[in-house]
């Protein structure tokens, strides 16, 4: 009964951008967070240890736009969202434009649990993670050679100096994980560095509760990727939520109708979701999203594009 | 046709904690926030300026805990959110935990309008209003000589110094404005210093938009009051939205429900409402909440108990 769906960001990712190494390093950075994430579930996890031990693994990967591997901001910093939210009494937890935590969803569950707040920013989230004892880095920590390439490029854009138009990769992304899990619980966590060359201080729909993060068990999980503005005027991952149960609607019709409006709004858009009765859904209307399932019977499967996604191994 | 409809938190506020005279100035404030947001409907305004002005003067006058007249946080600071909303197109702008903005509404305006985000925070907010233009000012400007006592009050309970419990005006408490304009737009603003002795970066539903801050042309406008955490988890705002959306629920019944559920979560609650059709609504599970509506016959009454919300004059 129980699965698990990531995503590692949507986007205009042409495949002639990827060398095949590092097309296959994101497949199997999908991989490797899956099985994270499965394992937790299999020892009677909880969803929320499996998506949060998820998001963790896609932090820490270089690939992805979070943690280790998050874009610069304008000033060529790093400021961090997160959220993670229990379905089970939707308690939730998310921190914004952190600057030291190493692990941003680490630090939104102990928001959640250790805290009265749900939502922290900035020196204040640093702070309280310090305090909890989390693991802190130097923002090098986070910066990797190719988001320094594309901060470099966003920069040279803004001056007027690009010949050639960025691409959506190089500009944003994202990293989430829903689950349900074998006690009919629910969960959803997400994390990401922004976009490139954002605002200082701008927080997008990630720690948004209700935009990009929503879970409530007997409902559904839904964790978000774009960019993140629309997101939060439409409330999109609550407005799924509140679809499904004003309205009786079946997930993957209220998850493609999500997509579709942020299509109108023009904004390019992806997102996981899973329902109370394991159905899942992994819509987007971008060219790719770097995305994962694995499904009750321990099928994992990873993917890209609309072609690629496919098994890759059965799990125990 | 036109309405509007203001908050300045809602509590415990016990007719003895009142002087005459602060009493009467609550009233007054609310009054004069009134009467300006009214001044811009008439002018053939939109509900947009109306909430902003209304909002602002709420900021500006010391009775009421966002502005002039915030509370103190855990370090002694002020760190004071906000957010607007227009229902036209759903653009919304907001700041959280901004330190040096004179009035956090007009910045989250500003965001809105001249920025490419919906939400900025901390010294990223503030950064972003000093190139605007807007006026800044030091935190002494904020803080007040009540809410300097109400701190102190708050140290020493945490200390165990405090025999007798601190009443919940003292902690809490927040500003905001909806609106119907004559051409059938709905907005809402809300505005807020947070709760006294609360976590350096906490930050409430007020910028969250959807939680405390929603508005949608053909539905609702929606500003919330009280302990936001819970407003967040539920994503108040917006599920009222969606009730009467998805499922054709009139504006009083979805209000009363909303604070009927916060009231199962054992959080003080309060919002204040406007639907496509001028309905009002101004609900709360608390003793008082500073209240004001001005009518579509130009009727302004203000309250803060459940026995003295009365006309006090007729506008133009």
């Amino acid at each position: 009964m129980a699965c698990l769906v990531i995503h590692g960001g949507a986007g205009t990712m042409p495949r002639a951008s990827f060398s095949a190494q590092s097309y296959q390093q994101a497949r199997d950075g999908l991989r490797d967070a899956l099985r994270v994430g499965w394992a937790m579930l299999g020892k009677g996890g909880l969803a929320l240890d499996a998506v949060e031990a998820a998001v963790a693994a896609l932090e820490n990967h270089p690939s992805f736009n979070a943690g280790h591997g998050a874009v610069l901001n304008a000033a060529g910093d790093h400021e961090l969202d997160a959220a993670i939210m229990d379905g089970r009494d939707r308690r939730a937890g998310a921190i914004a434009s952190a600057r030291a935590i190493r692990n941003p969803v680490i630090a939104a569950r102990r928001v959640m649990e250790d805290s009265d707040c749900v939502l922290l920013s900035a020196s204040g989230a640093d702070a309280f993670a310090r305090e909890q004892g989390l693991d802190m880095v130097d923002q090098d920590y986070f910066t990797t050679e190719l988001r320094r390439q594309h901060w470099l490029r966003a920069k040279e854009e803004k001056a007027g100096l690009l010949t050639r138009a960025r691409s959506e990769a190089e500009k944003h992304g994202t990293v989430g994980a829903v689950a349900l899990d074998n006690l009919g619980n629910l969960a959803s966590a997400t994390s990401t560095g922004g976009y490139t060359y954002k605002r200082v201080g701008r927080v997008g729909d990630t720690p948004v509760i209700g935009a990009g993060t929503y879970a409530c068990n007997g409902v559904v999980a839904v964790s978000c990727t774009g960019l993140g503005e629309y997101f939060i005027r439409r409330g999109t991952a609550h407005d799924i939520a509140a679809r499904i149960r004003y309205r009786g609607d079946d997930l993957a019709s209220v998850a493609n109708a999500a997509i579709a409006e942020l299509t109108e709004d023009g904004c390019g858009a992806g997102l996981v979701a899973v329902d109370a009765a394991g159905n899942i859904a992994m819509p987007h209307n971008t060219e790719g999203m770097y995305r994962g399932a694995i499904a009750a019977d321990g099928t994992l499967s990873t993917g890209i594009y609309a072609d690629d996604f496919a098994v890759v191994e059965r799990l125990a």
